[in-house]
């Protein structure tokens, strides 16, 4: 099973992650958590390159870099555990490329970002998604005072722009599960775990 | 005016090349003249994590690489040159790619890749290409002896599905200028001279 983790920045994502992870491992299933972009030894080297960029890295660039790495570590890492039945957690996927390059950054059309995405995921689709929703305004509180890196530090309207394209996402694609994410760490996770132990029974 | 050189490895492009470079150069035309992948301090880099790779690269993800360096090169110097009015000439460029990625290796479906093309390039098309047309088995004799790289290691067959390849391209498009390259070096490059006069001159 394939699950990933979706939302902006602040959202809460790595803790309900850690979590869930924590609850597979209890229940003695075999999970393995990756963050892009990453994951294996030529991810990581790309990923290098992506945050080490001195300024002069064009949008489409960044884009064709961050899907790179994807594909190494999908082909090489993701594809592989999941043959063995092994769940797979996933913080951020393709689904954050056509939220933040496509609907925020716009460096390319939807429908390019949208072929790009399956070629770099070899036709991967994720069996759930949950996005976790929450208003920018609440997102930038959480993150305020954090050391923030080049892709948090695009401002506020950006970050709309995000939030706005992940809910069009939301309502196009069945596999998406939204959740609330401004309640507390154990509401939200008891939801997560409803909504996967329905899964797995129906 | 971008120009570009295509046609399997041990057809003679990098002779025409620099014959033709200097040609403009006499003539007093800035020309610049570029090598994908790389160009561009990041577009070398890339280069390097391409050439150096230990064999674990997944085709897709060597195809996405070389979409960067080569997004990075249009966007950061030939896109400015052009805009400058110089003369660009490439040795090799997403026609390379179609024919090596699409057509040799098939990394992917072709319909990805030109829309993948179209992305790197920022829908940069050439004014004309010169296809510099030799038999898979010629060729094979011209590069016997000279060190080979990863990309000209891969075989016979391989060839030949990529000159099939290059030459549907040129069936297909307009800007392709197929020129046999079983001839002499002078001989080729006064045609290629012929054939860039009378597009000037129409």
């Amino acid at each position: 099973m394939l699950i990933t983790f979706e939302g902006i920045d602040g959202c809460g994502k790595s803790t309900q992650i850690e979590k869930l992870k924590h609850y597979f491992e209890k229940e003695g299933t075999t999970v393995r958590l990756f963050r892009e972009p990453g994951g294996t030894e030529l991810s990581e080297k790309i990923r290098h390159l992506l945050l080490h960029d001195d300024g002069d890295m064009d949008p489409v660039t960044e884009l064709l870099l961050f899907s790179a790495a994807r594909s190494q570590l999908i082909s090489e890492k993701v594809l592989p555990l999941l043959r063995e039945g092994s769940v797979v957690i996933l913080d951020r996927f393709y689904d954050s490329t056509t939220a933040y390059q496509g609907f925020g950054r716009q460096s390319a059309p939807l429908n390019e970002i949208e072929t790009l995405n399956a070629l770099a995921t070899h036709h991967t689709v994720p069996d759930v998604t949950f996005y976790l929703r929450i208003s920018p305004e609440d997102a930038a509180l959480r993150t305020a005072g954090s050391e923030k890196d080049r892709m948090e530090k695009a401002g506020d309207q950006f970050f709309k722009k995000v939030a706005a394209g992940y809910d069009q996402l939301a309502e196009a694609n069945e596999r998406f599960i939204t959740i609330d994410a401004a309640r507390s760490v154990e509401e939200i996770h008891a939801e997560i775990l409803t909504h996967l132990k329905n899964r797995v029974s129906s």
